[in-house]
């Protein structure tokens, strides 16, 4: 993330900020801050004062700013917001790559690539305050050449990763893992609940919660690849095993008189799995499920 | 792991091994294996085979079995077979401590501890094969002086943790563990049925996922602390953003074609806290759906 002698071509590539918002605020201070020349514009008026302080050209139209960057990021609450704004300005874009780090479903980035030929596609797993940063990852997905050739820029935002072609691979990326993280904090703060209901501190859990779901990663490796081959030999244990102890949880859920609703799904999700005819198989046999096979 | 010299003393406590199913074998072998004498038995004979080639004694009844050691393990199906067999024998039991390895909720544990004055609690997180290994993990509650007194013969087995005096502890642990990997791995499977929609493989979205999962660590950790503050103020993100992203993985899932009911729970859940009045707080918050107090 640093500046370093071999980058200072690419450094000075001129960007463009559309949206001025939290998080476009932030875009605009790391391209700022590792020197690229940086025109933004946002719908109402005061939200650029600190960025021009800094350094920044505040462009007096859409068109204007679109026409001052070779790079344009853009970065509303919504996709409609983008269609507003940019709609108006495909001669603009032209020649110009278009990264759209607005959050949205995949659909809606794959329509928006009718807006310019050189589109990317962004999700943001951060918060405002570490972009710039590397703990900040960036997903992207649409035309690879685009990637490239503005790899160097989009890296002063964050970690970025490009994940193909299909521009709505990086919203579908941004939900998956999202969806991961509610998965695990919902049970974390489950069995917090939980043992809470013996006297255990939450934080006498997390240490031995975080440990494990380190173990639970070798999990997910194996399982992806019995998933990609299409097989689920019961390598660890089997549907029923799980099954077995899921009922346990239900049951101390119920005797601690808290939540038995989550455990109880997990349970049919299982019972799912084995109704399908999953016996016998391991636990990565539950994606049937989800696929809406099982 | 390894014998040393130091605990040539404890090495030589003879232990007992009473169950020889698939888990009870192998705990027998870890036993023998780190120079224990070690005696066994099983209520249908043939199963102490291999184990007496290797060294152990086969006693002639559960009594003589729990005489012959100064720890007994006990590892049966369920905490009845556990009441059966060792109910008649609390005589031979006084003055030796008992590890009942069995699973079972925790109030089962409780129960158990009638049977004799020194009883330790244990759940194995762990198949058959990597007993005797640090990879295999065993929690313990119940009588912290036995705990100490027998530790070094209980971390022959493999990684042993002691919770605390209630016996129930062990049991629980287990549970919310466990719990916690069913949601992890629910999120990841999920997820790959998503991408997979996309014709992402499951090897491809695995190590994005084991990467996020360890960031998701980090929330756990600021979350326990927010739980046992009893205040959980949104320095990431709040329930409302998070709900309004979780919206995009319900429809996102639905335009997939694969299962809406999981991420539709994972929206209901956020949506409880909210019409609890949790607005503006961090995501820790939904403990006290799981609490059953929203
Ligand atoms: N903040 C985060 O932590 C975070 C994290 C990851 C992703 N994101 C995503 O980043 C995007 C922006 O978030 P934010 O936090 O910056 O939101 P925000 O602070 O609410 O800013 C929204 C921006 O959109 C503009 N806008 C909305 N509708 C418009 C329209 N019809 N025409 C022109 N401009 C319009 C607003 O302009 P005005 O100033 O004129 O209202 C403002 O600049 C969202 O998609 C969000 O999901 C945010
Ligand atoms: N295997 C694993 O991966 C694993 C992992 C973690 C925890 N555990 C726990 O370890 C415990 C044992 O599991 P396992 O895999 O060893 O099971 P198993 O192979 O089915 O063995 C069950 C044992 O219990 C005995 N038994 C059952 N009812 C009895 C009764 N009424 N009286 C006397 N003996 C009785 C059986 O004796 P007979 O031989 O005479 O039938 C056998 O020795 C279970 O609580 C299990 O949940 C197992």
């Amino acid at each position: 993330m640093n500046e370093t002698p071999h980058t200072t071509e690419l450094r000075s590539e001129p960007v463009t900020v559309i949206g001025l918002g939290l998080m476009g605020q932030a875009l605009a201070a790391a391209f700022l801050a590792a020197g690229h020349p940086t025109t933004v514009w946002n719908r109402s008026s005061g939200k650029a004062a600190e960025l021009v302080a800094a350094g920044a050209v505040l462009a007096p139209s859409p068109d204007a700013a679109v026409r001052a960057g070779s790079l344009v990021v853009v970065c509303l609450s919504d996709a409609a917001a983008v269609h507003d704004v940019l709609g108006p300005h495909r001669d603009a874009l032209a020649g110009r790559t278009l990264v759209n780090l607005t959050s949205g479903t995949s659909e809606e980035a794959r329509e928006l690539t009718a807006l310019t030929t050189s589109y990317l596609d962004g999700a943001i797993m951060a918060v405002p305050e570490v972009i710039g940063r590397p703990e900040a990852f960036l997903l992207f997905s649409g035309e690879r050449e685009a990637f490239d050739r503005h790899r160097a820029a989009l890296q002063r935002l964050g970690t970025a990763t490009y994940f193909g072609e299909d521009p709505g691979l990086a919203a579908l990326y941004d939900v998956a893992l999202l969806g991961l993280m509610w998965g695990t904090l919902n049970a974390f703060l489950h069995g917090a609940a939980l043992l809470g209901s013996a006297k255990v501190d939450a934080s006498a859990f997390a240490p031995f919660a975080t440990r494990w779901v380190g173990s639970v990663t070798e999990f997910i490796t194996a399982y992806a690849g019995q998933i990609d081959r299409g097989a689920y030999p019961p390598e660890d244990a089997t549907v029923e095993t799980h099954l077995a102890t899921m009922k346990y949880l239900v049951r101390e859920s119920a005797a601690a008189g808290i939540d038995t609703d989550w455990p109880a799904r997990i349970q049919a999700l299982a019972e799912r799995a084995l109704a399908a005819g999953h016996e016998g198989t391991s636990y990565a046999s539950l994606i049937e499920v989800f696929r809406g096979r099982a």
